[in-house]
């Protein structure tokens, strides 16, 4: 998706709506959008639209935006108010939201009406899961970058690889999304010498899954540190990224290329291979009403 | 939504599946789950089916868990790969598909076909999106806490509270998910006395969002860190929170209580209430056929 920046026919302007926090359509909205990679969008996400008064605004700014492009917007939206998605409907727009299509099967398959929790509804978050993805993120934060390798026993998976392969982002990233304890250990020139694993993981060994990527890419981003160095040359990155894809095969440790891969599919990966169980969407709450 | 673990009726087996993470679908699912606050789920997340014999085998295991528990199994998919989902589709299970239902009311807005993207296809990631992402969680760790405060000028938004009041998650999740350059600086007892704004951001007044939440929840927090502390008093807690309240009101700046929200309610708040420019969303990707 190329957005309005670049020069070509005018973008369609594309709105990400929610009552709440708009990351369920707006991450929604992009996978839908990503299959038309021809067209240019101008995508805006307004969260918390939670009054009526809101809804009209939108609508209002929905129908200027109509009249100025000579394009229909598309909507994109989770709208559980009843009254606000109304509002919304009103507008001359193209309008996709899975809560209508949805939840009238969904009532139909359990024989029970959803509560289409309302702005004025009082939620009730689950401290429980908070405290344990807060704990995860602790976690990951003292166990970065191999800084104390004290309580590895602790950890759901320690993950290595060597310097910018990735460690920190998914470990940050399975901490948040899945609260899952990652530690991450740097592998480092010394470890490759030795051809051997560092002593600190050696003995967590099943926990262990490792990153690599691939060379120039490595020496880009390596390169932005600290440039012209030898750390950073081509040369130093495909002599690192082999010495641990070895070390990786030689001890049976799972490992990805990160190479292609965003920060959600290394950590989804990473899940999967290692048989870890995500934890329960820490967006979930109960509406009580 | 309850899980499998507690008493009463059996749940409902609900499978959220796609080719690629199965964030979306997960996402998805549990808003609309979330929506049936007195039913019982056992939700169950399969990413990756990437070829016709995972989906084959999943169809298997879909119908298995029909005949064991006689009800029928509810999957919610985001799969682009056609072939893959006419497969999952053979099953007998009530199969909800944002794909199946909005690619071809937008294929006819835009006069275009969608690309439905094949696990085969070779999936280029963006790696500017990826970098800044990295850059900016590079930036929330520096900045973590207060621990460094020279870099300010370059700082999206500054996260001010008291301890344990959801700052460090808070700034995570806004380099995660946002890309945005979040620091965060503790208000301690110190502060609290000269009744000022600490100097180091004092001069940046501008960027500054409080985090403030509910005394007792915040005791049961710093209780678990340290048990039977001063710290952890309910008193102390009342009495820092009140103390930060006020500095935030003399100042006019900005602040949410995060007693109720979740990390990605706090995250999309700060981002509302300060201005800040959501980055265009990550798993975002061209598909290259």
């Amino acid at each position: 998706m190329s957005t309005s920046d670049s020069s070509g026919p005018a973008p369609r302007r594309v709105y990400f709506l929610s009552n709440r926090t708009a990351i369920t359509a707006e991450t929604l909205g992009h996978s839908l959008l990503a299959q038309f990679p021809e067209l240019r969008f101008a995508p805006l996400t307004i969260p918390f639209i939670d009054s009526p008064g809101k809804a009209r605004k939108i609508v209002e700014r929905i129908e200027s935006d109509a009249r100025q492009t000579g394009l229909r917007p598309i909507v994109i939206s989770t709208l559980a108010d009843e009254e606000i998605s109304a509002i919304i409907h009103q507008a001359d727009a193209l309008i996709l939201d899975p809560f209508d299509r949805f939840l009238p099967e969904l009532e139909q398959e359990f024989h029970a009406a959803s509560v289409h929790e309302s702005g004025k509804s009082h939620r009730i978050s689950n401290p429980t899961l908070y405290e344990s993805r807060i704990d995860a993120i602790d976690y990951a934060l003292i166990h970065d970058d191999g800084a104390t390798t004290k309580q590895y026993s602790q950890a759901d998976v320690i993950i290595i690889g060597v310097s910018r392969s990735g460690k920190t982002p998914t470990c940050l990233y399975l901490a948040l999304q899945f609260g899952i304890r990652a530690a991450n250990y740097p592998i480092t020139e010394e470890d490759m010498d030795s051809e051997d694993l560092p002593r600190h993981i050696k003995q967590y060994r099943n926990k262990l899954f490792g990153l690599t990527t691939d060379p120039r890419r490595l020496a880009r981003i390596r390169e932005e540190r600290r440039p012209g160095s030898l750390y950073a040359s081509l040369e130093q990155c495909r002599k690192e990224l082999r010495a641990a894809e070895q070390l990786f095969e030689q001890y049976r440790i799972p490992y990805v290329n990160t190479a292609d891969m965003s920060i959600e599919e290394i950590a989804t990966k990473v899940v999967e291979l290692a048989g870890l169980q995500r934890l329960s969407k820490p967006v979930l709450k109960h509406v009580d009403e």
